[in-house]
């Protein structure tokens, strides 16, 4: 017995259970040159929203009745691959199907020794990266200059700001709960935090979080808060833009202020990215993340659902924010 | 006699011949160690609009009922000062005024052997400088690559398009009227050029004039211009932002199409600049610049009005497209 998650239409809006479904299928034979691998973890994200459009973006569509792809951490169980044995944990793009077999392209093996082998899809996996990244390539944070984080309780978002602590910002997070904001101060040692839902205005809460004015904004969500944290921005500010949460649902072209006067005002830059631009330099971006979890300056906070049959509304549940930290399925 | 224009009261939208008056005053006593100065050519430039209002921006505004500043170019007339001599030209920023003393602070003596001197506010000037490290710095140009330049018949788009044809770019303009289109093309060495006043479909048309997409777009205009060419922006697009003439006049915050998600869909960035933040590289911009001119690889429009009298109608013509190139006053 075995089972697979596909496409089964595209959403409009904000996705819904009816968007998925669940295939029984065949048990895969494994080919000479193959493994067969059983899913353990599963990563859901907010990216994955913008590959259900049949639009152009920076990775190709899913294709109706076809299966979702997302990181995955597996276990070999059968092998008859020269480079990988049975019992092995690899990360990989991979299907959302409970067995299936690789012929070994794209899979890393994993080093569950170094930390909790849910931690390769979270602090040292994709989102640890895009933070280090976003951060250090765009952003290029200075000692004593002010950080602002949005979806600062998020995957990425936590990952941001314990990097910026350590090379010496000030840390603001802006998040969607007073149970988040508190849990920014006392567990990922941000400066300050600001609950967007409870504040009235933005604009005026971002200028007194930051007295002296904001010199990087990590954007994880675009929309009304990004615009309060521009009104904000210092001169020769940078604004790594890593998603548009707030957007990615959205079935008509956003609108908002335009943000080339207050950029030439400040000279100031907006630049976007994803993580796989960086590709080439993973591997030492893990050795440093690898270096700051073992001396215990990074935390992580995992919201982690059980079951094959949970994971379409894991994903749906990312967008109404259930989540604290990294959202995981564990199969 | 000596006179001198000041502002009268600041421009609401669109700046009126109201907004200006002209003061008659006396002829300044030069004492020890200052030159009396005659002022030979005025620029007028649109980024002053944005020092008329009364709000924070790169540079302080201009006071009610004192003189408007901006670049010049003066004939040292008398001299109490060691290091100038009467006949000499020199380019500073001075006040719209016939006559006026300078202790030499700031002022830049003029090579007129080098190109006539109207052109140290043009293309060896300021408007070069700006052309030259907003092209180089920030849009980074590679040969091969397809370069769109908005406001392309102005002071700043004429030069942009000719340092990326140097550079071995595919050049494609944008302008207002059917003359200037046929001018970039004839004169600047454009390869295509869009008049976007008679163009319905602008995205379309970008589409077109850039076959293999945009690398990068030298936005000097901003606006619904901009949303058409950011439709068709490639991979690693660089957006470096001179102006927003489009917006200077705006009473209210001008809302468009958000950036966001077609930044993180391309890895693009969008970057504000002014041309004072590279001032120590100056020495080295007017040096490549005037290696180019004397090549003959560098050409000019200027648009010369007569008279210190018509300075106020010559900056308020800047908005409405009157010049080709460079807008000057010779007096």
């Amino acid at each position: 017995m075995n089972q697979r998650i596909v496409l089964n239409s595209r959403p409009l809006g904000l996705p819904v259970a009816e968007n998925f479904r669940f295939e029984a299928i065949e048990i895969p034979t494994v080919k000479e040159g193959e493994v067969l691998l059983k899913t353990v973890y599963v990563s859901v994200d907010p990216y994955l929203r913008g590959r259900m459009n049949d639009s152009k973006s920076y990775v190709p569509p899913f294709q109706l009745d076809q299966p979702i792809v997302s990181g995955v951490i597996a276990e070999v169980v059968k092998s008859r691959h020269p480079n990988f044995k049975v019992g092995e944990h690899v990360l990989a793009a991979l299907a959302w199907q409970e067995l299936q077999t690789s012929t070994g392209d794209g899979l890393n093996r994993v080093d569950d020794s170094m930390a909790p082998l849910s931690v390769f899809l979270g602090a040292l996996g994709m989102t640890g990266m895009t933070a280090y990244f976003g951060l250090t390539t765009i952003g290029v944070p200075k000692p004593g200059e002010t950080l602002v984080v949005s979806g600062a309780a998020g995957a990425v978002g936590t990952m941001v700001g314990q990097i910026g602590k350590i090379l010496g910002c000030r840390v603001v997070g802006i998040a969607g709960t007073d149970q988040k904001v508190a849990m920014l101060k006392s567990k990922f040692g941000y400066d300050e935090a600001v609950n967007y839902k409870t504040t009235l205005d933005m604009k005026a809460a971002i200028a007194k979080a930051c007295p002296n004015g904001v010199d990087i904004y990590f954007d994880n969500v675009g929309g009304g808060i990004s615009d309060a944290v521009l009104a904000n921005i210092n001169k020769y500010a940078r604004i790594p833009v890593c998603g548009a949460i707030s957007l990615y649902n959205a079935t008509e072209t956003q609108i908002g202020p335009r943000v080339e006067p207050v950029l030439v005002k400040n000279s100031a830059l907006i630049q976007g990215f994803i993580v796989t631009n960086y590709a080439a330099k993973f591997p030492e971006a893990l050795s440093q993340l690898g270096k700051w979890f073992k001396e215990g300056k990074i935390h992580y906070t995992e919201t982690i659902v059980e079951g094959f049959a949970t994971i379409p509304q894991a994903f749906i549940d990312l967008f109404s924010g259930k989540n604290e930290g990294k959202m995981i399925v564990k199969i």
